[in-house]
């Protein structure tokens, strides 16, 4: 082993450990920084109105001199959605693969980004050297084509980061994961790794991909009298082209529906990452030109949203697709957790136009399972291990299993963002925190609704406003108009007219009642009307509506 | 055959065949109306803070004098919850099985209508006349006790009813289904065969509650070193009984928390259909008393319900008991479709705080798949089928298994809820279709929370409200004061004075504009206020709040 520096490498997950989603972590040495990945989150169910989710990276500003640029391992959306609105805070090179780097460039120039951010395209088994890093891109499969694992090199010692993969020994595009240079590597002697976790508690291997091809042979066999709609998602490339090849073996026709699928289609076709055979795609158009059962199409919407294009079909509102009873519907996707309910919704929306709908041995996952995660562990021999992508529940299954390898306990290191890990060949600790945190995106707007905001749309959903208005004379604090109550998200007015003049009764008398008083200030008013009508309200219904005084003087 | 009458009979279900849950259906003949389950359901997800839905019951009301009572199948809310709404608009007597009965009488205690219904416990094998009609109670085994199928006797022929079933040859409490009566009755001719489709997507059987049982005592053996809390559904009381057994066993005492469970356990055994050994039941206050190694807790809690013991438990804002690391943890139930993130959410802060949590293969359903559908069917040869409890999708599926068992696809019935299917032996078909509905329940209102009021709580959740308000000079039209804006749920108003601001004068200059023109009454105001809003919001922000505009006159 080559003699260490003294220092110690730091590794600062900024996001991506409490929950799947918004990946991003710091490696830091001395004077280098580099970032791998920069991925966004979906809201959760309580982000009323968020669009989306998007790391804090304070930490990265206040380092900025020290920050090479951004490492990315692949390109959804967990792991490169939040780079636009990041590089424009903090304008970095970025390093990735020609696929991941493709669809990057396209969001790049949505947000007008393109000419202002330095790219660098890296192939599978080349390195580059970002201040005292070098980094490795190794292939490995995932559900997107073009993946790698990282192999950062550091005068402390190797990390390997896995990003998110699986091992397909037949993948559909391309190689197999290099296997061979995770051994190679691991022969070097590996101080950590870092390893996806997602599946982390299935037991086996996850099928390759081929699987499901060959599910759709059997199923296009089966269904020769039917149209044929297969919803999967926009970014895997593979199983896009596997439905493409089995349209075309049974002299069907394709059509692309939904923005997201047509996009990255159109990138993966210009970069080489998908061969459509000469006159197999068509446009939506032409459908009629040919007989239902020559037809199919591939959508977007296998998760049920409701945007979607499959979605806009089941409820009748696409432009130019409509269910016909007979159609045969594949849903080649799992649901991701929490869109359970709004995929069995879709089902019975596609089933009661009469549509086939399928959704069962359909898909496989991108994720390794335990035994190849037992495989990485064995062909790297990591020293520390790191367990990365997945909630809580996941990071501490794969622990078990580094465990269950013979990694000592204390070598083990569940973290959470904002942890500085600072490790060398003697030892490893958390060291420090760093401030992280999530950056709630709606609309244009980036960070303007915080939890104040959050919380006042979760009372608002929940009960509804009533809104208590008055005018009083400047001078006199006299009552010249109202109080009115005028309630939106309450109950319907028409239907609870009693309650609402009753309403209007009792507040007025509380409100008199103060204003006789000596000293009635503004606040104090708006608090009598607080009180009176939460009382009231409560009483009457139960309910605890949001009551906002609003006093106008004149 | 027995000769018929010429009426036919009719099958009018009132809800619970567009999802699971608010089961309830009329049977109808000449002037005799029975009433079979009375089922509220949980609220979907866009029903903002409704906390329950129940039927919409006007046929029952509209036909109040032909009405004999309520037959009610088991004691699970989707078939007894609305009861106590119902009988407050129709009061019937009610028919049933003693734990059921129990159960119901709980609820009806607390809503103070104990006194005022008439009530009629009835054995398996023992039938009730209610006027054309007889109905026979047939044992079945389901996840609670005394679950019943009926057979339903009219003049035009006998209908089964499963109820909530499944086939459990080895049932943990009393006997196995009565598979016989069910071939009896077949034997003399059915007419129709109503069957549970929940899980009649799932091929093979349901596997015996003891199988569960098996699963604890191996549990309890690997950790007997470690506290145990078991979280189930609080009225299974089969599994209650099981862990109860199990820790008994082992030598633990039994604590029991949460509200609804201690309930149905207080009525479970009371009623003799639950057996604790002496001096296994503890309070919580004594569990210091024992090592925790020898204490069992059974707590609600299994679906992440936010307000249930395990849940406070989690957030440790349990008032007794709070997790330490080493606890084990099992979670003795699948999640309920939409449940999925809520039960990984407290898998994951269970598994945070140290606990060790299990959830796999603890579990058992208590609703037959496809083999136990295709026996019921074979012993019952009903001429129609009616797939009834589930989704489209699930009664789709039920739909498939009657056809693969030969029964003529016209003589399978996927209906509505409203449809009247008038049948008799000689043909069947649906003739009418009567208005039903989703009455919402909020607090103390039944009824009062409707469709415009959801739509204004989600344009609230999604992104606030706007108020504009000012103060005009009655007969001049002159502007006193304002307008003034207040936002809540919109933007943090501090971070975006600035926004505001511009708002506050573009909106002035518009309402200003159109008081000078002749014309401005206040709906013109109002209305030029909402558009500007509209309009300067949506180019800044991307985003619709509500704007809500407030005209008083002094």
């Amino acid at each position: 082993m080559k003699k260490k520096s003294n220092s110690k490498l730091k590794i600062i997950p900024l996001g991506g450990l409490e929950k799947i989603g918004m990946n991003i972590t710091a490696f830091e040495y001395e004077d280098s920084i580099i970032v791998v990945d920069c991925g966004l989150s979906f809201p959760e169910d309580d982000m009323l109105g968020i669009d989306l989710v998007i790391p804090d990276i304070s930490y990265l500003k206040s380092n900025a001199d020290k920050v090479k640029g951004f490492v990315i391992t692949h390109g959804h959306e967990d792991h490169i959605g939040a780079l636009p609105y990041v590089l424009k805070e903090i304008n970095l090179p970025i390093y990735t693969t020609k696929l991941t780097m493709g669809i990057i460039e396209k969001k790049l120039t949505e947000h007008n980004l393109l000419r202002s951010t330095k790219r660098k395209v890296v192939r599978h088994g080349q390195s580059i050297n970002l201040g005292k890093f070098r980094i490795e891109f190794i292939k490995t499969n995932h559900s997107i084509q073009d993946a790698s694992a990282l192999a950062i090199y550091s005068p402390a010692g190797i990390v390997v980061h896995t990003g998110d993969f699986k091992v397909d020994y037949t993948p559909v595009f391309g190689d197999a994961i290099d296997l061979q240079r995770f051994a190679e590597i691991g022969k070097k002697g590996v101080l950590a790794l870092m390893s996806d976790s997602t599946n982390a508690e299935r037991p086996g291997f996850t099928q390759s991909e081929r699987t499901v091809g060959a599910t759709f042979d059997r199923l296009f066999a089966e269904h020769s009298n039917t149209r044929i709609i297969v919803a999967t998602f926009a970014s895997n490339v593979d199983r896009v082209q596997q439905i493409i090849n089995t349209s075309y073996k049974y002299g069907r026709k394709v059509v692309v529906e939904g923005r997201s699928m047509v996009n990255i289609i159109s990138v993966a076709s210009e970069l080489g990452y998908l061969n459509v055979p000469e006159n197999t795609l068509i446009e939506t158009d032409q459908l009629k030109n040919y007989p239902r059962e020559k037809t199919t199409i591939i959508t977007t919407g296998s998760q049920g949203e409701s945007m979607a294009a499959l979605s806009r079909m089941a409820a009748d509102i696409h432009k130019k697709i409509s269910i016909m009873p007979g159609d045969t519907i594949i849903l080649s996707s799992n649901p991701i957790p929490g869109n359970e309910k709004a995929v069995s919704n879709i089902i019975n929306e596609l089933s009661e136009k009469g549509a086939n709908v399928i959704f069962q041995d359909t898909h496989v996952s991108g994720h390794a399972c335990q035994e190849e995660l037992k495989l990485i562990y064995s062909l790297v021999k990591p020293k520390y291990a790191i367990p990365v992508h997945g909630e809580y529940r996941h990071l501490k299954a794969n622990a078990g299993i580094a465990k269950s390898l013979g990694i000592p306990k204390d070598n083990i290191f569940i973290l959470k963002s904002g942890d500085v890990l600072a490790l060398d060949d003697e030892s490893a600790e958390v060291v420090d925190k760093i401030h992280t945190g999530e950056i709630l995106v709606d609309g244009l707007g980036v960070g303007d609704v915080g939890n104040i905001v959050l919380r006042d749309r979760q009372h608002l959903a929940e009960d509804g406003i009533l809104i208590v208005v008055l005018t009083l004379e400047k001078r006199t604090n006299q009552l010249l108009a109202g109080p009115d109550i005028v309630s939106r998200g309450f109950v319907y007015v028409r239907e609870s007219e009693s309650l609402m003049e009753e309403a209007r009764k009792v507040v007025t008398e509380a409100v008199e009642k103060c204003l006789m008083s000596r000293h009635a200030d503004w606040s104090k008013i708006k608090l009598v009307i607080r009180d009176t009508m939460n009382d009231f309200i409560w009483k009457r219904t139960k309910r605890k509506p949001m009551i906002l005084p609003i006093i106008m003087d004149v």
